[in-house]
């Protein structure tokens, strides 16, 4: 038969019969049928087509060691959050995403330690509660946090500036479930732009910013481990997150305190701000706990 | 609005409300449909989806300055025939892939001439004409002419083998719109399989090769160009071709002649094959003439 518009996707749809992953052999038909439908939808010149060539070969060649354009694409269609609201549970704290400066590991701090190293911030606590699904707290709760500076910055950017593990830290919840730590508020930030994801952006009019958040990965024995941030409330670009990364369940006010006598249980002076964020952990099927 | 599974593509459609470019707009909604169509259908684990990250990411480092690995992807996918076949023209020979071998100039050389630069090989001739699609003959009409060797290996591949310019030729048609090369008949050959697209082709059950072809480019005053191939006709695999570039039009006889008089004509000696190709090229628009 031969190769024509109507009958290329079923050729290549064939040509995968032979695979004996039948999962590999799903995703690739199920690639052919979409990409193919993509390519039949616009048909594309093939000036376009070489442009598309160059533009993925571009995005291949900035990856690095400390450098993902690939996921940074992912995150830009909206692909990195689909496939993580995906794979979270309804029962728990809603996921969102890794993003790309999880790359060092967070310094074991106690509760109620400071993760600015820096000093020149004003500071803010946050503080909360790991909790099941029905309400019991979770002690001894792993925290896994990280975040930026308030210029925008994590520690990773900035290695002649902040000393490694500024902005990170990993708790352990006390015997009700709680945890605390001081940090600064951290800033809204721009992705990545000098590379081709960056010019996309420029092309399609689109800004680059993340509204401020407070990354947290958290797991407890018995329980699913979740991905998420604690977005600020009052941060700009809340609306227009450039990777789509907002739930409103994550949002959080970072409420200004004049309370000393909370102040002084914090190890802070008021007035100060103080964000309050729990974090719900489903129940994990019980082979896999 | 939150960010779920049935919100996610109209979201990030909207990002691209922006794009002053109509035709860029067109493309990243349609890309931004297809693919979260392709993901929503698959349902990726996070697992899945660093998998398919990697997958690119290798692909882009295995590109430079002489391999495509992209290009290499889209032919085992079938979507640069795809491109191509929309982009050909009904009234004209049927174009089929360019291929990744066509990245030297090739010689300028006589009707008559033979290809071959090695002299090892069994002579071949190949000979036709060039038409318009009335049948009128198209004098000094440009023939750009490469292929492999008799052992599959093109000249770009063997530099310490072959001299540069082997199997290639620029030819003109004579008076009569046809053309005549010496040649050897050409092997069918594998495409590269030692990057990710040689690994994806392995895990799918997937051979390779390519069935024997000699590739032309055909152009000429006021019609539009052509890229298409000659494929061998009792080739192996030529209903299996890895990159699906085979038409039924374009198979060709090289037939086993054993006149005499006719391997005269050529400058060659009986038994030979004989190769016959017309190549009929579609009207150019007036504007684009």
């Amino acid at each position: 038969m031969d190769f024509t518009v109507e009958t290329a996707t079923a050729a290549v749809m064939e040509s995968f019969q032979g695979t004996k992953d039948p999962r590999l052999r799903e995703v690739m038909e199920g690639l052919t049928r979409h990409l193919h439908a993509f390519v039949k939808d616009i048909e594309p010149t093939m000036e376009e087509w070489e442009a598309a060539i160059d533009f993925l070969t571009a995005v291949g060649h900035k990856c690095d060691d400390t450098r993902q354009e690939f996921v940074l694409l992912s995150d830009v269609l909206g692909v990195s959050m689909l496939v993580e609201t995906m794979n979270g549970d309804e029962h728990g704290t809603e996921s969102t995403v890794l993003g790309p400066f999880h790359m060092t590991e967070s310094p074991r701090r106690e509760l109620g330690d400071s993760i600015d190293l820096l000093g020149t911030g004003r500071l803010c606590v946050v503080s909360g509660r790991v909790l099941s699904p029905d309400g019991t707290p979770l002690l001894g709760a792993e925290l896994d946090v990280w975040q930026c500076t308030e210029d925008g910055f994590y520690d990773v950017q900035q290695p002649d500036v902040q000393p490694p593990g500024n902005g990170r830290g990993l708790f352990r919840t006390d015997d009700e479930g709680r945890f605390w730590f001081r940090t600064v508020v951290p800033s809204h930030y721009p992705i990545p732009t000098d590379g081709p994801v960056g010019a996309l952006l420029r092309a399609t009019g689109r800004h680059p910013y993340r509204p401020a958040h407070v990354h947290f990965i958290a797991g407890a024995a018995g329980h699913r481990p979740v991905t998420t941030h604690a977005f600020v409330a009052d941060s700009p670009y809340i609306h227009s997150d450039a990777v789509f990364a907002v739930k409103q369940g994550l949002i959080t006010d970072f409420t200004e305190s004049n309370d000393q006598q909370e102040a002084d249980r914090y190890g802070v002076t008021a007035p100060f701000r103080h964000a309050r964020f729990d974090i719900v952990l489903a129940t994990a099927p019980e082979a896999t706990a």
